[in-house]
């Protein structure tokens, strides 16, 4: 709890652009006034978070976590739970498509295992930081303890800590974890008050009558554990996840070191809620990637009062939407720092002809 | 006209994964299916036009064609027409944003003279391949003479040809041109049937009244060339542009050697226009490559029928959307290409659970 209160005490606000100079090095760029678009709107937030419109990028991180869920038994996703520890084998061996995407971005990969249901063999790139052997079932009763909750919070905050020394400008979430968008409905609801049909869906590919079921089951995790909805914490332990937790961990740790936090899909974003209900403030440092085509995502980003940057109708989680979106975030920061002035390029300022 | 002419009778329908190779190889990717939204479709899409699963993108090539409009004059834009000289000396000093944007995506950068209205000094990295120096001002006669437009087609396919040694796996188009969405409104409105006011946006920055003024300068184009809208060559003649007929001519060129193009943003989707006017077959290398704030340049990209990838309200041309979807494409080819399946990750294969 000490790591995790002093992590937070530590969260400062965004000024954005305070000073202006990010909007003068911008106004004074050889290119008609805001012809950017989003590129400015996305160097600037970058900047501001830097406090340095000459601040680049070269260190680029995802942390995928993963855990498993015991909400799995109840038939709420497609996939069988042995595959959360498979797929992490996947990722560390480099057959992942967020190990594809990573390295076609120029970004590091971070494994934790958080909470899979299964051991593994210690090898570089994967971080074993185990709060258990998968979640209790929500369906049933809680999926943690208040401890174990706050454990995982810790785990997303030690990984970042761990791995600044190893040099991070930018970070991506990512998640690992079979029936995870089932925890990520029940705490969007709980954070947003959104009707449970609205922010349940398909997951890695249920029909109509598996989403019906899998309504049915956030409805009852919700009755039976009755999360107190002013408590984040509380919500965690009760109907979230170990990989949930430590996502909303890293945003915590991210944000108090002024690191850009590039949210996924629709279970990062629910981590993110989480994180956004301990200390608003980290919103200040939250980026979103991507809308996910997994239903409530929506609802969800608009109640972090976000715009996504891409819209590739992806539903993979692992951190895949936020690697693509940290290249354009690159993308936008170069333009800001490489580019020529008016002046440097010699080019004629324009007038506003009528 | 033989080049035009011989380059055109080479272009071949692209069939969309005629045997069930691609679909199939996604379908025993370790992911849910149809986890990869658009990235599956673009991938589909560059790996049919190759006429291969296992085809790859080493060679990235963005085409910044510059030309001058004699219509500047009417002050149409809120720069003067020098500018496009001095900006096409910035992309070859590497200080403009489609320097940086292309650097960033590791594509090389080839500028083309096509019809400024300068005289450059040959370097590295320009092909100077004049019609004219500027075009007719097209709200007091023709752009240009029909062997013009014709050579500005055959400029486009030259430019291709030359760099093909070179290697060239996916092109995107860029432009610059002082006041070429003048042209480019007129193009799209003869080729749409669109109202006027609907395809003339604000260019670099008119106000208001500024952009009264243009619709007014189109439509006077329009009402003294009176371009026949069943004959894209005349279009090109009478109110186009040096460049736009090149860019035209790129697509063509493009198609013919089975090459995916990435068509940029207003001014591209209009030579865009003109090449699937003058072949329609063109259309099946083209992708969008984002949607421009530039008013009407929805309206032409649902002519040709085609999605945008990104929406980042860009509205700078050069070739910077194109070059930063060109990116996407890449990273979508490598997920068909470079990720495990099922079986090589020994992921256990999803059952539908009801």
């Amino acid at each position: 709890m000490k790591l995790l209160s002093k992590t937070v005490e530590n969260i400062e606000k965004v000024s954005i652009d305070s000073d202006g100079n990010i909007k003068n090095r911008f106004n004074s760029l050889a290119i008609p006034s805001g012809s950017l678009g989003r590129l400015e709107e996305l160097a600037t937030i970058y900047a501001s978070i830097k406090r340095s419109p000459d601040a680049t990028i070269r260190h680029k991180v995802v942390f995928t976590m993963a855990g498993d869920h015991g909400v799995s038994s109840e038939g709420v996703s497609t996939f069988q739970q042995e595959v959360t520890r498979q797929m992490v084998q996947n990722f560390l061996d480099g057959g992942a498509t967020i190990s594809v995407l990573s390295q076609h971005v120029g970004a590091r990969v971070v494994v934790v295992d958080c909470g899979v249901n299964a051991d593994f063999i210690p090898v570089d790139g994967l971080k074993i930081k185990k709060v258990g052997y998968g979640t209790g079932n929500i369906a049933r009763g809680p999926a943690m303890s208040r401890e174990q909750a706050i454990r995982s919070l810790e785990v997303g905050i030690e990984v970042f800590n761990e791995e600044l020394p190893n040099g991070i400008d930018i970070i991506a979430t990512g998640d690992m974890g079979i029936a995870n968008t089932t925890p990520s409905s029940a705490i969007i609801a709980c954070l947003t008050g959104a009707d449970l049909k609205n922010v349940t869906g398909r997951g890695t590919g249920l029909d109509d009558v598996g989403v019906e079921k899998k309504i049915n089951t956030v409805k009852t995790a919700l009755d039976v554990n009755k999360p107190d909805s002013s408590d984040p914490i509380d919500i965690l332990s009760k109907v979230g996840g170990f990989e949930i937790g430590s996502i909303a961990g890293l945003c915590l740790a991210a944000a108090s070191h002024r690191t850009p936090v590039l949210i996924d899909g629709f279970i990062s974003t629910a981590a993110a809620l989480i994180a956004c209900a301990i200390e608003p403030k980290v919103n200040d440092y939250l980026i979103s990637s991507h809308t996910s085509t997994e239903n409530g995502h929506k609802i969800a980003l608009e109640k972090l009062q976000k715009k996504a940057i891409l819209n590739l109708d992806l539903r993979l989680g692992e951190g895949t939407g936020a690697a693509l979106a940290m290249s354009l975030i690159e993308a936008a920061v170069k333009t800001l720092t490489q580019m020529a002035t008016f002046s440097e390029a010699k080019v004629s300022i324009p007038c506003l002809k009528k």
